[in-house]
C-alpha cells in the first residue's frame, strides 16, 4: 500500500502512477480542538507499506511519524519510508558551547525511533543524519545526479561551467561535472566571519560561458543571488541556477525575479513548489520509483529465482 | 534548570516561583522557512533538567520532544518531564478493524522514545498511555483530587451531589465523593448507538441539591451541557461543572454561556485557558511543585541522610 | 509447527484439526525437585512456530514463556503466540498510591520481552495490556463477536435485550446489539463505594423480554448473579448469561446452579471448562484458525502473487 | 526497602537483622481463581529496593519477576536482587540436536529482562547463566568459600581430604583445599556412558582420613552417596558431605539416613531446608549482608568522601 | 554473496566451491597510516551475505566486525556469519576477585552487537559464549563429530581407546566413543593446584591399544604431550592426537616432533594450519556447507512448498 | 580509577598527574598464541572508571573496547572514555554506490555499543561520528582551540594569516582567526577531479606575512606541503603548520624536512609522536583534565550543594 502525508500527496501520486500501483488516500478528520484523526483506507496487515512524506514543518513531520507508527500498530509486513525533503537538515551539528539543539540529528532520530524498516532520503544536505540511529535500520541516500544531468543537457548550452557557492557542496559538483564532462569552480572568499558569508569573487573560468550555480537547496536565495552576480562580474555570458530542494522562503521568489538569473531548475521534493516563467520543476518520481522497485521486489524475486 | 515549551510557559513560571528556582527561557528563533531554532540559555551538562509542556498541538508536542532530545544531547544529568495536558489522550485505543491510528498510544510512545528519565502526567483520560513503553521509564500519574476537593469546599454549598456524565470517569468520582463525604451518581442511558451518546436521565438523588457534573476534560462541552439539563430536569437546585482540562474548543464557550450552568471549575493545564464570569481556573502548580520536589530532592537527600 | 502449553492442549488440538496441520506434543519430563524439562519433538529451525497457551496460572504462564524462548533458542523462523485467556488481565492498572503491582501490565510485558514475533489475544478485559511493550511486536486483539452472535441467534429467542453489569464492558455490548439489531441496557448504580459494587436496578426495557447478561469473563459470578436478579425484578421473562472467559472460581458453579439463570454461554478459552446442563461451551478454535491462516499464509502468498 | 518472595522470607529476615534494617513484608492476597495480589507495604519511590528470592519453583521465580517489575513500576531508585538458589541452574546448556530448552539460560534471562539494576547469585552451578543478557546489567557471583572453610574448621577433624564427585566442580574444590591447606581428589570413572555416571573408584589418598565429599548442590543425592561408599571402600575413616544448595528432593533424606555419612553441611539457600541429626545448616546471610552493604553504600560513600 | 576475512579466505573458498557459489573477494587497500579500506566487490543490497572468518587475532576479529557492519550499512537482506575458530574462547570466565576481563564473553558479545542475523561456531571450548547476547540472535553450535569419526575410521586401527586430558572435554569424548563404539578414559590427577595441572596417570584401559588423545584445541601442546607420555607409560601401543583447532603456538610444532606421537589429526579452522609428516589436516568445509545450505535455503523452500 | 590502553599511556599519565590522581596500570600478559590478558590492578566495583585510549590501530581500538567491557563486567559505577585520536575518522561517509565500509561510523559505533557512559573526543575530523548511536550515550567533542591559540601567540609572529588547505576545515579556521583577530584564507582550486586534489593558488592576502597552514590532522602531509609551496609562491614570508593530530605516516617526516616549512605545531593525541627540530608537540592533557574534572565532579558537587 502506498500512502503519503498530506503535503507530499501530489508527488506520491506521480510515484504510484509510474509504479502502476494504486495511491491510497488516508482517511483524515480534524476535530474542533485541532487533533487530527488518521485511518488507513483498507487492510494493511501483512502488506508492505510505502509512506512518502516531506518533513518540512511540524505537522508534516508529525504525520510521517504517525503513519509509521500506525503501520506498525496494524501489522504492516514492512514499512518503507521515502522522505523527499528532510526538514531541519541544515541543523546537522551544534556549534561548540552554544547548547543549540541539532534538530537535523534529533528529528531524524525520531523518524528512526518510530521503527520503519527502510528509509530513503534524497540529496541530503549532510549525510551525518543517516547515522542518527543505532545501525539497525536500512537507509538509502538517493542522489538525483542522473535526473539533473538530463535537465542540464536539455538546456542545450554550448559552453558552460558549474559553480558552487558553498564549499560543502563542491564534492557533488565535481561529480556532476565529471558526468557532464564540463569545468567547475567555486566562489572565492578572501575573508569571512564565523557567521556571515560574503561571496567576493568567482574565478575567470566562467568568462564567456554560461554559469550554472549549483546547490542542494535554495532557501532565501541570498548566497545564490550573490554568486550569480559575481559570475556576471567575472564575465559569464548568463547564469542558471540548479538546486534539488526549492524551499524559496521569505522574499526568495521576489528577489530571484529581480536578479538576472535566466532559469532556476529544481525538483518537486519541497511541497507546493510549482513551475513558472523562471522556475522549471522536474519530478523526482522516477528516482523514488526505482528505489522502491528494487527494494520491495528484490526479496520476492530472490526467492523465486533462488 | 526548569524550562517549558512556549505554550506552557505561564504555568511553568508559577511552578518555578513556588519552588523558588529560576525559570529559564529557551532561546528561540524562527527562520523564514518556518524552522524553529532552540538553544538552552545556559549550561545544562550534569544538571537536572525539568521540562514542563502540554502537548495539545503538533508544535507543542514536537517542542517537548525537541527539548528532551536537546537535554540528552547536551548531557543533562536527568531529564524530568511534566505534561500538564496530554494531547490525543482520548485516542487511547483503536476500534476493531477500523485501522485508525491510536495516537493516544503512539504519540505518548514518541515522548518515551525521546528517552526522558521521568515523566509525570496529570489526570489522564486513560492510564493505558502510561504503558506505551518497554517498562523502563519512570512515570507518575498525578491526580488533582486534593486541589479539586479544596475548590469544591470553597464553593460553600450546603448540599450537593457529584454527577458523572461518562461511566469511564465514575471510579474517580466515587473517589472524590468519598473524600468529600457526599453522594454521587451517573447519568443513565437507556439506549445508545455505538458512536453517539444521548444522556437520557439522571437519578432523582440530585433533587433539591446542587449538582456538580464532573469530568476529566471539557472539549466541545456537548455531553456535559446535556447532563446539566437532565440534572435540572431531575430537580437539581443548580448545576456546577468541574473538569481538569478545559479545552473548550469550537463553540464551547458560547454554548456554556447559553446553558444554565452556574460555574465551571477547571485547571490551567490546557494552555491559554483564562478565568472569566463563568470559568474559575485554579492552578496545578502546587501539584507539580510537590512531585518535582519529592522526585528531584530525594536522591540527594537519600545520600545525605543515609 | 503447532504446540501448546499443557493447559491449552485440548483447544490447540482443535485448532490444528481445523487448520489441517499436525499438533506437536512437547516432550515433557518432571524431575524429583519439581523442575520441568521441555523439548520440541522435531526440528523447528527455520519453521514457523505457533504456540497456543492460556496463562491462567504461574505454571501455564511460565510454560508459554519457556516455549517462546525455546523457539528463539532453536532458531524458529517466526514465533506466533495465541493466548486464549490472559491471566491477571483485570489487574491492568494500579490504584493511586496503593503501590500494588499491576500484573495485567507486567506479566503481559514478560510475554513481549520473551520476543515472540506475533501475539494474538482474545476478548481482552482491557486493551491497555496490548501496549505493554515498546511498539515493535505485532499484536492482534481478536473479538469473538461473530461467534457470539451466532450462539445467540441459535438460542432462537423471539424478543431479547443485552444487559451489561459493568460499564466498562458497555461499548462492546453496544457493538453486539448493533450486530444483532436488538436493544441493550446497563445496570444502574445509584450509590456505590470505591471498592464494592451493588447493582441496584435494571431499566424497565427488559420487561417481558429475555435478558442476556453479557460480560467478558465470569469469575466468582457475584455481580452477574445480582444483575440477573435485578433483571427478573424488573420483569424480565428469563435470564441468560453470556461471557467469553468462564473462570468459574470458588463457589461459582454452585451459586449459578442456585440462581434462576437459564443458561450460561461461554467459550473454551479458560482451560478445563466443560459443558453441562447449565453451561454451554463453544470453541474459539475457528477464530484462532482464521488469524493463523491469514497471518502465516499471507507472507508466502504475497510473494507468490506479487 | 528490603523485601523477599514468600519462600525466602526466613533468610531475608536474617539478612535484614544483620544489616540492622527493617524487613518489609509484601502485602499479599490470593483470589479465588488463584491469582495473587502483591503490593509494597510503604512508599518505595526513589528508594533502593532489595529483593531476596530463591527461584526454585514457578511460583517463586514468578514472584521475583513480579517484585522486580513492581519496583520498576513504582519508581524505586534502584532494584537489587539476591538469588540465593537459582532454579534450573543445571540446565545451562542443551545437548546437540535435542531441541531441549536450556532453562538455566532462558529463565535467568527472564530475570535480567525484568530490568533489575543488580543481581547477585550464590555458588552457581555454571557461570554461563551470568552472561544471559546483553552485558548491561550488574551481576555478582558470590562464593560461600569463606563460610564453608569456617564450617569445616569447626568440625575439628585432624586429617581430612576433599573429594569431588563431579569434575566440573573440581576447580572450586582445589580452591577450597588451598584455603584449608589440605589434599583433595576426585572420584575416578573408567567408563561411563553419555548419560549415566558410575563412580567406580576413589584414589587411595583418602585412606585413613576423613573424606569430605563436596558438591555445589544435593538433589536426589545419588552420586554423592555412591562417592561416599567408594571413599569408605578406599579406606576413608569416615565421610562428611558438604554442599551449598540442599535441594534434597525425592527420597534424598531417606537415602542419606541409610548411608554411612556422618554429617551433611549445607546452607539455607534452598527454601525450607532445616537442620536435624544429620544435616547441619548454616546461613548465607553474612555473605548477602556483605555484598549489599558494599554495593548499596558505596555510591553514597563515594560521593561523601570524594 | 559469500565473503571472508583475509585469514579465512582459503577455507571460505573451499566452502564456496562445495556450495557451487562464487567466492567474492573483498576490495582491500591499506593506507600509509595502517588503516584498512574495505569495499564489497558488487551489489549486496537485498542479498543474503555470508561471512566466514576466524577471529584468532585482533585484526581478523576486527575484520569480521567490519564486514558485518558493512553488510548492515549496505542493506544486505541477511548477514550470516560462520566463525571457524573463535579467539579468546578459553577465557570464558573470570576467576573470582581477579578483575580479569573474560574476553571469551566480551569479544563474542562484540560480534553479536554488530547485529548479524545468524552466527555459527565450530566445536566451541565453552558454550557459555553462545549466551553473550540478549537472546535475540540466531546461533548455531556446529560439532565436527561426524567428520572426526570418519577420520578415525580411516586410520584403520584395530583396537583403540579415546583419552581425554581435560575433564571439561570428557562429555564430548563419551559422545565420540559412543559413535565409534570404542572405550574411553580420562587422565587421572591425584593432586593439582589451582593453576597448574600435572597429569599423573592414565588408566590401564589403554594397555596394548592405540591411544587417541582428544581435545578441542592444541595451543602449546604441553598437556597433550604429557598425556601421551602417560599413555605410553600405561602400556599404550602408540599414541595419536585429535583436536579440532590446531593453534600450535610457540614451540608446539617442535615439541610435538620430539614426542612419540604418531600423528596429529586436526581441522583447518585455525588460519594457516598446513598438513605435514606429523599433522594431518582435514577441512570443515562440508560442515559449513551443510549449515549454510539448510539455513539459507530453508526460508525460500518453505515458501515454495507451503 | 584512571587507566589507559597501552598506546596512550604516556598521555594518560600526564592527565593523572595534572588531576592529582593515581594512574593505574592494567595487568597485561600475552600468551604464545598472541591472545592478550587484561586485569584491573585493583577493585573497580562502584568506582568511576576513566579510560584514555587512542584508537589508531586495530590493537589499540580493540583494547579500548576490552577495557570498557571489562569495566562493565566488574561493575564500575561509571565508565568514562576519552579518545584523543579516533582511528578511521576520515572514513565518515561512503561514496555513492561504492559499497565501501564507512569505518569512521562503524568503528565509533562499536565503541558506543560497548556501552560506556560518557565518551569525549578531541578535534574530530567530522562530527557525524558523534551520532553513530541511538542518542543515549553522553558524548563531548573537545576543541583544542584555546591551547592552539596559546601556541600561536607564543610564536610571537608580528603579522600572520591562517591558511586552510581543505574547505571542510575552514569553519574552524574562521573560529581560530576570530580568537586570534587575524586574517584567514583558503587555498583555491580551479579544477579538480573527483578523487585527486591539486592546490593551485593561494590568495595574495598571505603576501609578506607568515602563513600558518592549519588542518585537523597530518597524515602523509602531501596537501599541506603543496599548500605551503603555494603560500611561498604567493609571497608569504615563511610558513608554519598547525595540526591537532600528527599521524605523519609513510614518508611524511622526510618530506617535511625537505619542505621549507619552519615549524610544525601539533598535539600528543596520536600515540608515539615526539618533538624534534621541526615538530613542536604540546599536550592535550589540560583539555582532558578539564572535561574529566567537570564531568566527574559535578554529580558529587551537585548533591553536596543542593
Amino acid at each position: 500500500m502506498l500512502v503519503a502525508n498530506e503535503a507530499s500527496t501530489p508527488l506520491a501520486k506521480k510515484v504510484a502512477d509510474s509504479l502502476g500501483v494504486e495511491f491510497s488516500t488516508m482517511i483524515r478528520k480534524q476535530f474542533s480542538d485541532g487533533e487530527r484523526y488518521h485511518a488507513f483506507p483498507s487492510e494493511i496487515a501483512e502488506k508492505d507499506l510505502v509512506i512518502i512524506g516531506a518533513t518540512h514543518n511540524d505537522t508534516s513531520h508529525q504525520e510521517v511519524l504517525d503513519l509509521i507508527q500506525g503501520g506498525r500498530y496494524w501489522n504492516a509486513a514492512s514499512i518503507n519510508v521515502v522522505i523527499p525533503y528532510l526538514g531541519y537538515s541544515t541543523m546537522e551539528r551544534a556549534k561548540p558551547d552554544t547548547r543549540e539543539i541539532p534538530k537535523g540529528i534529533t528529528r531524524t532520530r525520531q523518524i528512526f525511533r518510530a521503527r520503519p524498516h527502510f528509509v530513503a532520503f534524497i540529496d541530503l544536505h549532510s549525510e551525518a543524519v543517516l547515522h542518527a540511529h543505532a545501525g539497525e535500520i536500512r537507509t538509502k541516500h538517493l542522489w538525483s545526479d542522473r535526473l539533473v544531468v538530463k535537465k542540464i543537457r536539455n538546456l542545450d548550452l554550448d559552453d558552460f561551467v558549474l559553480v558552487s557557492p558553498d564549499y560543502g557542496f563542491s564534492k557533488r559538483i565535481a561529480r556532476l561535472a565529471s558526468l557532464l564532462d564540463c569545468p567547475h569552480t567555486a566562489a572565492d572568499k578572501d575573508r569571512y566571519d564565523t557567521d556571515k558569508t560574503i561571496v567576493s569573487q568567482v574565478s575567470s573560468v566562467v568568462k564567456g560561458k554560461s554559469a550554472i550555480v549549483c546547490d542542494d537547496m535554495i532557501r532565501t536565495g541570498g548566497t545564490i543571488i550573490q554568486t550569480a552576480s559575481r559570475c556576471l562580474d567575472a564575465g559569464a555570458r548568463d547564469v542558471y541556477v540548479l538546486a534539488t530542494h526549492l524551499v524559496l522562503s521569505g522574499e526568495a521568489r521576489k528577489q530571484f525575479k529581480k536578479s538576472k538569473i535566466v532559469k532556476i531548475i529544481g525538483s518537486d521534493t519541497y511541497p507546493g513548489v510549482k513551475s513558472d516563467d523562471l522556475i522549471d520543476v522536474y519530478s523526482v518520481a522516477p528516482l523514488i520509483k526505482k528505489v522502491l522497485k528494487s527494494h520491495l521486489l528484490s526479496s520476492a524475486d530472490r526467492l523465486r529465482n533462488h
